[in-house]
């Protein structure tokens, strides 16, 4: 068992976006997990993936990460319900966009890091999924803060095919009768329901869904799995939350937010990191093929194909010893890497 | 140009139904395309795919099915707006399902060919996508009456996973506040934005949409996009129709529908007709291994693969003239096949 501290708050106070639009008493939630050393060198920083809350994902620290060794921040990205968020204060922008970017995430968590732990540069940045584009933010618009960048299915820019599964979710769930254009007046359970169900479609793979032994039954199997297992996971957040979180990710763009006018080799080409990346044979929207195409647009970047049937959900793998252990040992060679 | 007759109407009367309901009124809409030969032995049954009206599919005629050398019968499935569908007459069950099958599409066109044509066993079944799906249907449940079937991008038997994109298709369009828990009470828009979302997201693969050059720009060119070259498509159909293709659609199961309790390999056993089965190498929810999993339990059955990044759709190459001759190709080499 990992000694867990209760979440703390670090507050930003005004804090300006990248955008130009402002969020008011803006805060981050963070974890910690481990002790950092006298000198804090063994700081790993573990933003949070879509929907995720540090409880879900820090399983992490223990297989993947050793306690004994690291100091594990598990940082909530702005717009989970936890930091910053339209459910707690965080603003709300109508028909518009949420502002929030990784760009804004990337500068929240260096204060973070230099107010509160003293680093500047922590030992490693672990992400997956939405964690990895933050880590490729930092590694992009950071490269002397970011030493070494684990990213596990993600991607530095939001590919086309990827947009259109967010769009798919954000029409999903507008149109619910809840939604009045604006905002959402009640809980719209509809749009969820369709939400979660093309949740359920992408981020498990077809090859998964082959394995479930659902063809037997009929629409209710299928509706009682999805209810069961993927709906929970989106309908304890505030509605409002959900939607900043896809534009967030919808807008990750690393080349965009560095300057470079959308050159993606020109922006990953600043990268001075030690950087892995690893991507699920079956991921169906942070391709493979994409994240192996970024990497190898940075410098002296590793990339890792994990084969599982679970898709997206691959790079996240809570019940599966021998990929953790995989994971692990993709770290232990990251680290080994000079930097 | 090849001649078009107007489009028929074959009236079924009191049509039961596999399910034990009954079809009052039942009619099969239909288009002809080339003349049949004395003995109408040149008659090729080409039934209809998703959402798709006869004008938008006629096109196979001339460059694959000669129309100097074949009758094409493109007949409209149930539920397509033409046939007997929700939107005409053919009835409605609310919150429950559309209970025709293509069980049922298969003896509706059985008596058509009988009837109309004087034929048992025309000289060749094509279809594409739900198309295919009737293909097989054909093949299991009258071995004697298919003789060829060339199965585009289909199965036999509705996969898990393609039940879950048709379930998100279904959650979506109910999702609209037009949608009374039984039927719609106006025109559901935002369920069907998102509908016509979630179809483009997956009747076209990852690849093609990196080809598209969206990336540069914001959420509307994305949302253009879908409202401009998939939303038309859907919204031109009543909506309780979409629904009734969906739920035949889901309910595809030679398995099922041949009494095999189940078996595929048991019910694709019984196919005696020669086949050839192609599929599209990106196609996301009618997977290559799925299609071929199936052609390997049809005695002789012929496979290939269509390497096309464009998914589902390069099943219906209406202007790719490579990929239509190589459809043809694969047509002359199952024409040349004894049976």
């Amino acid at each position: 068992m990992v000694a867990v501290s209760a979440d703390h708050r670090f507050d930003l106070g005004r804090f300006p976006l990248a955008s130009g639009q402002v969020l008011e008493g803006a805060q981050l939630s963070y974890r910690v997990l481990g002790c950092p050393t006298a000198t804090a060198d063994n700081l790993v920083l573990y933003p949070s993936s879509y929907g995720a809350w540090p409880e879900d994902i820090d399983w992490v620290v223990g297989p993947i990460l050793d306690p004994a060794r690291w100091c594990v921040v598990l940082v909530s990205q702005f717009g989970n319900g936890r930091s910053s968020s339209p459910s707690n204060g965080g603003g709300w922008w109508g028909c518009g966009r949420w502002p929030v970017t990784h760009a804004d995430n990337v500068r929240a968590q260096r204060r973070l890091l230099e107010e509160v732990f003293g680093v500047e540069a922590p030992a490693l940045i672990y992400g997956w999924s939405m964690g990895a584009q933050q880590g490729y933010h930092w590694a992009v618009l950071e490269p002397d803060r970011c030493r070494r960048l684990l990213a596990l299915c993600g991607t530095a820019r939001t590919t086309p095919h990827n947009r259109l599964f967010l769009l798919s979710l954000r029409q999903a769930l507008t149109a619910d009768p809840a939604w009045n254009g604006e905002r959402f007046e009640g809980e719209p359970l509809r749009g969820l329901r369709a939400f979660a169900c093309i949740y359920a479609s992408w981020a498990a793979s077809q090859a998964h869904y082959r394995g479930l032994s659902l063809e037997a039954g009929g629409w209710s199997d299928l509706e009682d799995h999805v209810e069961r297992a993927w709906l929970p996971l989106y309908r304890r957040h505030d509605p409002h939350d959900l939607l900043a979180m896809i534009d967030t990710w919808w807008a990750s763009d690393v080349a965009m937010a560095s300057g470079c006018g959308g050159d993606l080799a020109a922006a990953l080409g600043r990268v001075s990191a030690a950087v892995t990346v690893m991507a699920g044979s079956h991921d169906l929207y942070f391709l493979p093929d994409d994240c192996a195409a970024e990497a190898a647009l940075i410098n002296g970047a590793r990339f890792e194909l994990l084969p599982l049937t679970l898709g997206h959900r691959a790079g996240n793998p809570r019940d599966d010893p021998a990929l953790q252990l995989r994971i692990r040992a993709a770290l232990e060679a990251l680290l080994d890497r000079s930097c």
